[in-house]
This record gives C-alpha cells, sequence and structure tokens, in this order.
C-alpha cells in the first residue's frame, strides 16, 4: 500500500511543513520506499516531481523539503509497490490533460481484476492498476462530457459514480485535481483538516519539528490538508467515511 | 526567440556539462529568460522540471546542474516570451500521453496566424503558439495511424510531412520524442554533433568549463547533442539545413 497527501488552500501556500513529515515516512518511519512524488499547481500549469528512489534518500525530495514552492492544489504520494514494479513510469502523481486542463491523480490501494475497455484516448505507459483507473476515469469523463467540462457540481457528481464503480474492485482512496478543485476518495483510510484563522502551533508525529502557523499565516488563509494517516500529534483531525468522495475548494470541503 | 538543447545516447548519460553551458543563456550571456525546462526519459517515464524563473536564478536548475540524472533521451528549452505571457504553463517542455507512451516537445521560433482546427483529443492549456502545433501535431499522428503507433521509418516521414506544413506558419525549429528516438527539424538554427570514442576534452563557450570526457565514458558510449547555436568551442558542430528533419537514435541521426 501507499501513502497520500493532498493540500488545497484558499491562497498559495508552501507546502514544506507537511511534506517534511509525510517524506519521512518514505524509508524511515514507514516502509513506503519504492519511489515517491509530488505534483504542484501553478495556475493551470504543473510542476510534477517523481523519483523512483525512497523520499529519504531523494534528492529531489530534499529539494522540495527546501524550496518553498508555492501553490493551491498539491498532490503527494509515497509508494509500496503492490501492482507494477519500481518505476519512473509507476511513480504517482500521474498527469493527463482533459478539457485543456492538467489532471493530477494517485492512489493508494489495489485494485483485483481491473481491467475496463480503454478506447485509446488516455493509455496507461506504465503497468499499475492505479494509472489504469485514472485513464479509464477520464476517458469516461470525456466520454459523458465531450470536449467541453460540466460545471462543478455535475462534474462531482460524475466522479462520485466512477469512483464508486472503481472501489468496487479493492481499495481505491485516491486524490485527483485540475488545479481548481481537489477530489478525495475514501475506501479504507484518509483523513482531513482545516487550518484557518486563529492559527496555532502544529507538531509533526514523524519528525521532531513544530511550527507556529501564526507566524507564517494572514488571517484570511485556509488550508485543507488530506492525508492518509494524520502527521500531527496536537491536533484534530477528521477521519472520512468509507465510501465517501470529498470535494475541496479554497481551503475547505464543499457540501 | 528561445533556445533548444537536446540529448539522445546510446547508453544513459547525464547532461549536467552541455546544461550547465546552456542554462548560462537564461539570463546571462543571452536573454533568455523568461522560464525554462527540462524534460529526462527514464525509461517510458519522464521526469519534466519546469520554471517560469530565469534558468540563472532558478534552485531547480541549480540542482539539476549538481544532481546528475541519467538518460538517452533529453529535451531542454529556455524560452524567450514571444506568444503567451510568462507563466507555467506557458513553460517548455510540453508533454502528452499517445500510444501509451509520453511525447515531449519543445520549440523555438514563432508561428504566425496558425490556428488549427482541433478535435479535443489534444488541447493547450497554456497560450503558446507552440503548445498549439504540438497538439495539433498528436492529434494528426492519432488520426492518421489510430491507436497503435505505427514502426519508425512510417513515423518518421509522417512527422516530416507535418512538420513541414506547420513550418509554413513561421519557424519552426522543434524538438520531439518519445523515449524511444528524438526527431529534430530547422527551419533556421540548429546545430548537432555526435561524441563517441576516441572522446577528447571539450570547453563550454559560455562559461569557463571544460570536461574530458574520455575519462567519464566507455569506448562503447555515443552520445549526440542538439541544440540552437554551438555549446563549445573547441569542437566541430554540424548545421542542419533549413527545412531538414533529423531523427536520432542510439546517439546518432539515422539516414
Amino acid at each position: 500500500m501507499c501513502q497520500l497527501l493532498g493540500m488545497n488552500c484558499n491562497v498559495p501556500t508552501d507546502i514544506v511543513f507537511s511534506f517534511t513529515g509525510f517524506a519521512t515516512r518514505g524509508g524511515l518511519t514507514d516502509e513506503h520506499k519504492d519511489g515517491w512524488g509530488i505534483a504542484f499547481f501553478e495556475g493551470a500549469g504543473v510542476r510534477l516531481f517523481v523519483d523512483h528512489q525512497s523520499a529519504i534518500d531523494s534528492p529531489v525530495a530534499d529539494l522540495i523539503k527546501r524550496y518553498p514552492i508555492k501553490s493551491k492544489h498539491v498532490i503527494a504520494h509515497i509508494r509500496k509497490a503492490t501492482q507494477g514494479h519500481v518505476a519512473l513510469e509507476n511513480c504517482h502523481p500521474f498527469v493527463r490533460e482533459l478539457w485543456g486542463r492538467y489532471w493530477v491523480f494517485a492512489h493508494n490501494g489495489d485494485l483485483k481484476n481491473f481491467a475496463p475497455t480503454l478506447d485509446g484516448s488516455f493509455t496507461p505507459v506504465g503497468t499499475t492498476d492505479s494509472e489504469r483507473a485514472f485513464c479509464y476515469l477520464l476517458q469516461q469523463l470525456r466520454k459523458q462530457f465531450g470536449d467541453v467540462a460540466p460545471p462543478l457540481h455535475v462534474l462531482r457528481s460524475a466522479i462520485t459514480t466512477l469512483t464508486t464503480e472503481i472501489a468496487s474492485y479493492g481499495v481505491f482512496n485516491m486524490m485527483l485535481s485540475d488545479g481548481s478543485a481537489l477530489f478525495a476518495h475514501c475506501s479504507t483510510r484518509l483523513h482531513y483538516i482545516v487550518r484557518q484563522h486563529p492559527f496555532n502551533q502544529a507538531r509533526l508525529s514523524d519528525e521532531d519539528l513544530s511550527v507556529d502557523f501564526s507566524t507564517v499565516t494572514t488571517p484570511n488563509d485556509r488550508v485543507a490538508i488530506i492525508v492518509t494517516e494524520p502527521l500531527t500529534t496536537n491536533e484534530t483531525w477528521h477521519a472520512f467515511n468509507s465510501g465517501e468522495l470529498k470535494l475541496f475548494a479554497e481551503g475547505m470541503p464543499v457540501d
């Protein structure tokens, strides 16, 4: 299995603190050492960093921890290989373009006998069940809505139906974003927290590191962090229900 | 206008030496300061680094210069904006998937009134003429060959026809790779060199740096470097003809 980390904010924010704790699980405090990746939206553009080295050993992960890239939508993943060998093309997040937007996807779980018919519009490059699910999801969205993105609430409903279908093949904890909103689906384990004014100190559970967010934020900032297992020991994280899809926009879940 | 750098090798090779000279043109010895990017194939996977900062100021470019990522196919680009504002989504190289392979594309030049009909299979995310040309090129390849890649000589012929068509709209120096071969088309300026046994010392023209390739290679290594303007002062570079498309594989041009 793997672990997921997502961030959705109302203003561009760096993810250095959360990524530092998360990356520690990639080979040091946990066993997720078969590669990692992180994607940052900057406007419509995406910076994608992937590496088949463990997040602990990777010079690229080290750069991320030191270089505060500010983004409103981030998806990160550390991998423990279940299907697909350890190779760059099997590292999450995956990126494809649909409707003139980049879509970023990462998955934690394992799908059994998931072999949907793919029509060639989105074809996996690697050998993971995850990339197959991503290609199927985008293919079905394009089939359903043609060449123009539907309104967000219609899209949410369609993605809910598709994730429920895919999750019937196994564990499908996943995050998906087009840089305007972030979708997160939980089969088994996913937690989130919304940090907003008044900001407090947070203490990482995986590394001896604290940050006082009140010193690095303005009262208007709002940040949602979504992660497989809570990252801090002194904050209250909310568990997703099994089978639940949440949509995050502007730093909070949308009802 | 922009500048292009490509590398095609028979064994995975790092591009630190050439990129160091090339990146210097991104804001120091030349005016190409509106972003930069580099894509490395590792097997079927791609590492893409893009930045809207100039290559001289970018911490990510600094990482590339210090971290020897080994690859058989590399495409890099430094940008002087002509069409499209300075933003991450307008930074080359661009990446799309076709036939279950990632395709990497970068362009130097300026296309006038190039507004092809796009059917939605590949849609630009940014606002450059370059990304539009890339989307059109992949769309036409998919239309022509369906869901399965043709043999390389057939593909080469199709890409030659398409690049000639696109180049009729303006300057279209470009590089394109799917990780198995590298295509380079010249409208105005493109040079290449093949380095192979016996290797010699090379001296960068943009920075006071030399490398003796005989100390870092084996007799079987072969590396083709393709670039807008020659990178070294003591080697013989070959100029492309205007309108010429070359295919590089295993570190050399294929006749």
